[in-house]
């Protein structure tokens, strides 16, 4: 503290019965004791979104680890590529397109356009005054990242649909369109400012704009892929596949659910005061319990319908559980999160057995997890939220139109060009071997 | 800043010289300018619990893995149905009944009670008031999920020990009593203000009430379940049944020492003065401390006894001596939590072939680990804390005689009614084909 | 509050017309109304070493499971023992001497020595005064962990590229060098106020103070140790021994990844004020872009050069983007941390053919990602941070003249009085059953 701090107050305070110098007398007392309130909030919300971006930062190994343990041995290795790929180009063509395609209006993001199509993001200046950083949000660089990695996660779920049989380079380069111009075109709509924000359709933290996106992308390119070979027979069995690796899928749930506390709880985008920091608490305890429904009732069902539990429909039952309360977190009880999840974990273990009916072949169960739950959530939102049933269905369809016609233009596409899918004998002999000449597990044989 | 904030302000300091106005004066200055003493605790603290609480949820997957790792694969899929089964019953339960039942003289629960035997825990409003909010504490959703994850953790302790051999539905059903019931009703001698704390017995992250805990629950259920198939020879052999996946109980531990920073960590309760924060970063320091030197303690012991070091008790010995400081990780100093770290190391190393000798199966050394280093940790704490040794043995007697005899009954009674093991049969040819119908892996022929 | 801190207040302001008091009335104001610029700082710092720590401990999950997922299935056991041990023996060493060693000058250690050779570190007292806590840092226990936790990566890159045939002791032996006495002298040139600080040596998070002084131990050790058996053939050929379980090296390679946002992250030191927690958000967005950065770089290299993509050089382009990175992970903009991480996943696919090519056997290619990639990031300060180019070669070179030389000291009369090899016969059958006497995946045959 200086004394030159001193000197105004001294001047200030004596000054204010005049009513005039009543700013001055408010700001010198602040400048010899400045409030919590004043540079607390962009502190605690720029670290939420360090979290929170982190904790869904690490749902990428999660996807990798869950989708590497539903995909037989011989394509692990090409699934632990493509995974750690996508999340990569996601990165950076989010930087140069997608974060400033996604949120346009947003003054602070002070946009360097080159040329039409091109914009990098600016971050806030190496030791930011106060005077120049967003005091009423969060640094730059947090808010980016924390956006960043929830991209990332959409793309992660098109990777686990479409395993096992599509081409390495074709796929990165549906993550490039996506995670550049589609998502952050659709995100715009709602997170943006855009028109179903405006409408007041209501998705806390991205059941429909990350999840049943991801959802919708990832039928558009099984449904152009096809099903893997001797998946479905002509006689309209269904050949299970096992996954090679199920505590790797255990251990990938785990991580998921691990950083779904940052994907929602960081939804709240602030931390610094009271309510918000209790919000997020509470975001934590109802994401919690809407999992741990939909694991439980998945286990239930499975026993009562199967009269065995189904492991990776528990599994996909937690996920599920995780999709429905992403749209609202927030405002539901303890009560309301679980048969919210369990809800979910229920859709899973009808819509699984459904899309194989439709011989429509999702290697990992991503469909039912992050559609079918995604729609679920949505809809669920006008249990405990304020917005109506028609706004909400608008934007479920909206958000499923865009994401599916293009994608299915994109796919195909790709397909006319380049071919997305693996040659007859490669995708026997696994894509480890033919795409990248190496096994995820040489060593063991098989049996 | 509104204006009509500042005119109090004047108005109260030119009235300053008059006593009696010297309460508005306090108050109209912090109007202005609110201290970080006033909701700066609260907003940390709630991270604290967050961050704590984030930790040891992973510690969940930190208990399947290493578990996972140490039964043989054809009990890996039914360990993992387990390990997901058990947390997502915990936070079920943990909320149904046991919060208000651990914690039934605080205030700010506001439970709401349905019938004798059945309550409901209602989290804080959704952006509570600083004025309606616990700012001595922190928010509810955040200790409540705080909470839940140790409870979890309990269960999870018994889960290991009876691997490879328990039905999955009678062992959920021990869990639906433990985590619902038993669990808060001893925890809250302790941390419910009950008649322990009141003694001034001490355990302050749980080295008694959640690890002895999880063992007493664990002992007994392995006493009445009976050793595996082949363990123990009738001429008193012991027949080694090694883990199918070594590196996998190497991550699980690993991740049990990251949760764990939040387990002790977190149990500080505060973090929003410079000397609860400073020792909450004592006691990151401490638990490191203790973990490592368990690890150490084992491997040279084993090195020294067996000419071979051997990696399981290494992995035991790190828990060991996380379970170790675990009763006092903020009062010893580095060298403390080293020597008391590592006798929990050499605990595990002479516990685990003396069980053996019992003909007491434990599968992955979870009795010696919370058990064992839970009661030595627990009397530890007289060597740094203020606890007296009968006080100590007091509380330790008082939790094992309730955990051990309640399970005990519970564990008859499940064996009486519905068995509690699988089938000779089922049990050889694994319980992820009998019970599950399906394999962890596949693909990986058994050699 | 109490009214005795009212009274001060009154007093003070109406003193205020009197300058002499004016120091008074600002104390008496901050009595009633602590600012955040006063402990908040110490808090968030002491938040940030313990948030940064927990990651950083989670590296050394990431290198066991990088590490055992790319040695074979004969040596994994043993690779896992090596990380679990090297870590706690960094922890206690790094404690018992090393700390005090790199940090000498700080007043506030209050080292406690004992004789000319032993000091051990005193933690702050239990709740602390914020009086004597040092307010402009954070607290001892968490400056004591994070730097702890940094050692411990240092011993990890040995541990890689030595896997396979080195003995556990003498390797122990080594750590206890390493990380007691070498890294804390060369360390405290740097980032103790030593000499190279004073030059202008600039390295932010410490692409050579930790990673490359882990390469060049990991160089020296592996030129004394020789390459493993049938690696290189008399003809020049190069045998290829792939990894036993890439999904564990995707998984260690993502681990890494997300504690690198600790690793660097931690590095700014502060996290108190406006400008200190932006930029540790920069350094997030600027870490993940360059990790990302090496990893798209080094896909599409392998696959420009190979015609197929090589995910294990895909794995070591993402770490070899964020060493690169470490350096400086703050001054650079986001395309600036883009184009030296793609550089850094450059340097590796061309490193590791090298290497081979002068027969030096690193079997994860450490040496690559730490050493060279570490060197690169050093040097790529000058483009973005104020360091000159001789400065920072000054650097590189001593840290590379005194680790590598006092490495092949150590390495020389270990092998001369114990020796550090496996015989031919252990080194064939694996270390696993040779020296523990037991497997990592028992079960699975090999094929």
């Amino acid at each position: 503290m200086q004394l030159n701090k001193t000197l105004p107050i001294a001047a200030a305070l004596i000054a204010l019965p005049v009513l005039g110098f009543a700013q001055e007398a408010e700001e010198a007392v602040e400048a010899v004791a400045p409030g919590f309130d004043e540079i607390g909030p962009y502190i605690m919300t720029t670290l939420l979104f360090m979290m929170g971006g982190f904790l869904v930062f690490f749902m990428a190994a999660g996807f990798a680890m869950l989708e590497g343990g539903l995909v037989r041995s011989k394509n692990v290795a090409m699934q632990m590529t493509k995974n750690i790929a996508l999340y990569s180009f996601a990165a950076i063509m989010y930087w140069l397109i997608g974060f400033n395609l996604m949120y346009p209006g947003d003054g602070w993001i002070m946009a360097g356009w080159v040329g039409p199509f091109f914009s990098t993001t600016v971050l806030d200046p190496v030791g930011v005054d106060a005077a120049d950083a967003a005091l009423d949000y969060a640094s730059i660089g947090s808010d980016f990242f924390f956006q960043l990695v929830f991209v990332a996660a959409t793309a992660s779920i098109v990777s686990g649909a479409l395993a096992e049989r599509i081409k390495l380079w074709p796929f990165l380069f549906f993550v490039i369109i996506l995670t550049g111009v589609m998502y952050p075109i659709s995100g715009s709509w709602q997170w943006g400012g855009g028109w179903l924000s405006e409408m007041g359709f209501s998705d806390f933290a991205g059941s429909t704009v990350v999840h049943s996106v991801g959802g919708w992308a990832a039928l558009a390119g099984a449904i152009v892929l096809g099903p893997r070979i001797g998946k479905y027979t002509s006689s309209g069995q269904v050949h299970p596949m096992p996954g090679s690796n199920l505590a790797l899928a255990t251990l990938g749930t785990f991580i998921l659910w691990l950083g779904w506390f940052g994907f929602n709880g960081g939804s709240q985008l602030a931390m610094g005061t009271v309510g918000d920091v209790s919000d997020v608490s509470r975001i934590f305890a109802n994401t919690n319990m809407a999992a741990a429904a939909g694991a439980v009732a998945a286990l239930i069902l499975t026993q009562v319908m199967y009269k065995k539990v189904d492991l990776t429909m528990v599994l996909n039952g937690a996920l599920a559980g995780l999709v429905s309360i992403t749209a609202e977190p927030l405002a539901p009880t303890l009560f309301g999160s679980l048969w919210i999840g369990a809800v979910g974990g229920i859709i899973v273990v009808f819509a699984v057995p459904m899309l194989d009916k439709l011989k429509i072949d999702d290697v990992v169960g991503a469909i039912p997890v992050h559609l079918c739950a995604g729609i679920w959530g949505t809809i669920a939102v006008i249990f405990y939220g304020e917005a109506s049933l028609g706004t909400q269905l608008t934007g479920i369809i909206a958000y499923g139109v865009f994401t599916f016609v293009v994608s299915l233009v994109v796919w195909f596409i790709l397909k006319a060009i380049v071919g997305i899918r693996v040659s007859e004998e490669d995708e026997i002999n696994g894509l480890d071997m033919a795409e990248l000449g190496m096994e995820a597990y040489p060593e063991f044989s098989k049996g």
